[in-house]
């Protein structure tokens, strides 16, 4: 790579490194089939693994790797100077682009972790919850259809690792980081498609219980969390593979430690306070989060810091208060072991049970019950489990089954 | 602006500054009307002119910002790695794109310059010049339509001005190239768009005297240069300034200093040295070009470096090997008068008269010549003149009147 190219260097790790984690992007993660057309959504800042993760997609094969480069800095100013119609328009053809994405079975590739820090510290919260691009609701669309395989990856970069690691200098921070990613992503193993496969396989064998049992509800508690959380008939336990409708296995997140599943969107009683700060977007960031669900909506939302930027988001539309995914995760991944806030939803829900406000994924029920799964034009997911988190599953005969325990599973 | 983003700094001028030529670009070049969609074209390295922009946009009540940064090194690994299908593909979404900017009446901005040099050197000449990507060839279909209020103007970065000025240390030839650019853009001016309104006075008045003539052909002559140009009946000599089919009037280029028209693609003959060395993008340069054409085509092209890709761009079509463009320019503007090589179409062109192999603006010639004009996916300026080189037109009636000499206007 040329030196004299304007962009700071983001990797500190060995190019051969880096080439590795990009190959089990495009390998393991997204599968990019030869002649794919494959979409990968990114960041400035993480310019290098962006260019290994393109040059590993051509060497498999890609017809035309299409990159888009987000800058925080652009969404500010719209934030800051746009007219009200800016804030939630977005232009036709990111419409058409997404859903072409999926017409034409292409791969999707997404680079997340934080960008910058501090961008939007000072912008109106109600803005700033109202504005979602790039996100727009198609990509929903296009993931429930299951026409394109695709995977999300982090990226570290000098903020996101100074805000997991305050006390560290930059470089160091920097070093630290990449230093875990790599190890949660497996790519520390001599061959980290063998790891992920063993993983993989554990996360199935705990799915099949889950499903065995057919739980009618979970019950969750812990200090500030007792809440009761409906499932639906045909809710099914999912685990980190997918296929999509043509049978391309892929992982949507790398790491993937979590097993879920789409509840009853009008059956959520009680408190819930999450256990991880709930990363926002784009550093945004709120904390101490607690809610009160009353019939499955969110009747009370309050937080330390960023409760008003929640409150928004929820209220976008009539399924942003309601659930879309519950998740389990033990104690058996990478991530929690690590014992770090990373700030970013793909590293903290892997450490992590979660719940998610708005859309669910409908493949998790059957069909008899896919007019019944939460539809919202946002997904937010927030943790809620940790190792003094019981959760504890509820039949249709009323018994009570521990699930959850300490982060071990009991069934 | 957060010191924590992390890309570097690339303009070293006070942000009053970047935010008067930002306005100059939204304003007098693309005249953003409020509750249009902008399209902006950036590429890496230019971040600190590309917010600015935004911003400026935004406050004219732009209902949105789209933005696109170009990174060259995924370009490089698409030619070093892709497929030979990746090399002349471009997904479907893309053409979308450009003609739903022209339906739906969007104003265009590009931010051009070098942006990394030495990225595409070592790479397959012929490879390089079939991709042409970001460029497409739907952009000079929304051009010749007119739909699009629209401006090019510059953007320096470290590796251009090092380019510029190679015995400059970076940082003093960064501040010198903005200096230029920012002199040339008559943003030093205390009204900048006054000043550029005089200079474009003086251009339509130089287009008047000429479409006034009506001459058959131009005899280009100088040192390496004896070419006879014919034109069309209805050639008729444009400058700077454009009008959408809405009648917003725009700056397609700032700076602009040239008055242009579309030859007879079928009537050119003799031989033509550059004067310049042309830029091929990317940092790719062709230089002691020298071409030779016989009845509109270009039969032989031979250069000291870079002949190859030029051979290549004009092979790509019938019409890449034929001119569209004959562009006369004076020696009052500000780019001539500072002696400097850009190595960039947009500021080269504006120093010295030039050709442009490839498709013609179709504006330029009446409706009964419009199927005569010539067409190309590509577009492809080379400057041909200087103070040494004459510029003769020729009547119908085979008179010879001197057109410009030394640079200076004889009619």
């Amino acid at each position: 790579m040329d030196a004299s190219t304007q962009t700071s260097s983001s990797a500190p790790i060995p190019a051969q490194t880096l080439e590795r984690y990009a190959e089990l992007i495009v390998g393991l993660g997204a599968n990019v089939q030869p002649g794919q057309v494959v979409s990968l959504r990114t960041e400035l800042g993480k310019e290098e693994l962006t260019r290994a993760v393109v040059a590993s997609a051509y060497r498999r094969g890609a017809k035309f790797v299409d990159v888009e480069y987000f800058d925080p800095y652009v969404r500010r100013a719209r934030i800051l100077h746009g007219s009200d119609e800016a804030i939630d328009f977005y232009p036709s053809w990111h419409r058409d682009r997404v859903l072409q994405l999926g017409e034409q079975r292409c791969a999707r590739i997404g680079l997340s972790g934080v960008g910058a820090r501090g961008v939007f510290d000072d912008l109106d919260p109600e803005r700033l919850a109202r504005d979602r691009f790039p996100f727009i609701p198609e990509y929903m669309q296009v993931i429930n259809d299951g026409t394109t395989n695709w995977t999300g990856a982090g990226c570290p970069t000098t903020d996101w690792a100074t805000l997991v690691h305050p006390d560290l200098e930059p470089e160091e921070a920097l070093a630290r980081l990449w230093e875990q990613v790599l190890h949660i992503c497996r790519v520390d193993e001599d061959d980290p498609v063998a790891a992920w496969h063993v993983r993989l396989d554990a996360l199935k064998e705990a799915r099949s219980r889950l499903n065995e049992r057919r739980f009618d509800a979970l019950h969750f508690e812990g200090p500030g969390t007792d809440l009761t959380l409906g499932l639906l008939p045909t809710s099914t336990w999912d685990s980190g593979i997918a296929q999509t409708v043509d049978g391309i296995a892929h992982l949507p997140n790398i790491p993937t430690e979590e097993t879920f599943t789409a509840p009853d969107p009008s059956r959520a009683d009680g408190v819930v306070t999450a256990t991880k700060p709930l990363q926002l977007g784009g550093g945004m960031v709120a904390s101490g989060l607690r809610i009160r669900f009353e019939g499955g909506r969110a009747v009370e939302i309050d937080a330390e810091t960023g409760a008003e930027a929640v409150r928004a988001r929820c209220a976008r539309d009539e399924g942003a208060s309601r659930l879309g995914e519950v998740a389990l995760v033990d104690r058996e991944g990478r991530v929690g072991a690590l014992d770090t806030v990373f700030y970013t939803t793909l590293f903290d829900e892997n450490a992590a049970s979660h719940l998610a406000f708005g859309s669910a994924y409908v493949d998790t029920v059957g069909e008899e019950d896919r007019g019944r799964v939460n539809e919202s034009s946002i997904h937010m997911d927030f943790m809620i489990g940790g190792d003094d988190v019981d959760v504890t599953g509820i039949t249709h005969a009323g018994e009570r089954v521990p699930v959850l325990r300490r982060g071990t599973w009991q069934i």
